[in-house]
């Protein structure tokens, strides 16, 4: 059973195909998704919890993972992301690559957020966000985002390898997966260097048009 | 979506875990779930409407997963599955091994069963089940086997590589998986050579202890 000691909470949550992919094959800067990849978001970029911190008109509102969406925002109080989502916009908060790069001029996190890389970097702010370049190791930046996150949560937001990172080293709290009922064939994998010491526990389903979300309390 | 044609339909359920796998590393014929792979079976071991026909004692009757395998059960008219699972015994229905194979004196399924096989034999009636083995591709099994089930349901029940061949031939009605929250890391995987043109809608979710009971429709 997992308790909540008071730390503050790391969650992830990510977009999965029944055969347990989180990108399909081939992505290219264009696509960084992957082939048919795209398909795995259909579901959140219809709502409006999606639309209005990127700044899209509309969105319905009547779907219920518009709460599972709204209540992630809500608890999240900084991103930890890799390399490759940072740079290449993988999921789908990627922005349109401009002068500022990937994110454009106003990234949608508006939260600090703790890039996993092996580049030192000073921190770039671009709008309300402010990206910090974690180069010691992912316990290190971990450590970092906490303390960023005040007394929400960490939120973990991708790609898989990072994920599975923080899985690995056992810092993971909460993992949300959007099984999306679609087969892409081969691509990137959720779990792909997790280990199998992680044990999951589900603590929520909620069952929408096109998507299940199934929420797991995570521990060792 | 979905729709009943009133020709017989071809359902299929197995236990997966959170990282897509059926079985885990290195099976043996006394370990043929592999590492670890008992685990994925757990929540079904433990249940009356699975004790019962194994003629074992006992078991739980008020877990919500009762249902879901009374349901299965009265569902079916035939069974269809592959080589391996018929010979190493895959799946929580495997027998002991004894002079009459693996299945043992009297195999649980006590319905006609279709083994998928490039080995010409004559059909094996043990106590109240009769093997009858299909040589001539899975199209052929699966029309065998639909009018063996009268006015009930072909189930496939395993391996992986026997569903992901009736998915891949556009036989499949329906797909229920038993989610099961534990990593493996490696094994035997649900898809692999489904391609990825069946399409899925999620018709029923079951939130059980250790068990999240996902059906789907399938169609193409």
């Amino acid at each position: 059973m997992w308790v909540n000691d008071g730390m503050t909470r790391v969650i992830s949550s990510i977009s999965v195909s029944l055969d347990g992919y989180v990108a399909g094959p081939d992505p290219t800067m264009q696509d960084p998704l992957g082939k048919r990849g795209e398909l795995l978001h259909e579901w959140v970029i219809k709502l409006q919890a999606w639309r209005e911190p990127h700044k899209r008109e509309g969105g319905t509102t009547d779907d219920p993972s518009e709460a599972v969406v709204r209540d992630q925002l809500e608890a999240t109080g900084s991103y930890l992301m890799g390399r490759r989502m940072y740079s290449g916009g993988s999921g789908p908060w990627s922005g349109d690559g401009n002068a500022n790069g990937w994110w454009g001029d106003e990234p949608p996190f508006r939260l600090p957020v703790y890039v996993l890389t092996h580049h030192e970097r000073e921190p770039l702010t671009l709008g309300q966000t402010t990206f910090h370049f974690a180069t010691t190791g992912v316990e290190d930046a971990v450590a970092a985002a906490r303390e960023a996150a005040g007394d929400k949560a960490v939120h973990v937001s991708g790609g898989a390898e990072a994920i599975g990172a923080v899985l690995a080293a056992g810092l993971l709290d909460e993992l949300e997966i959007h099984l999306v009922p679609i087969l892409l064939g081969s691509g990137a994998r959720l779990f792909e260097g997790a280990g199998t010491d992680p044990r999951l526990e589900l603590v929520r389903v909620v069952d929408a048009p096109d998507v299940t979300h199934l929420k797991y309390a995570v521990s060792r």
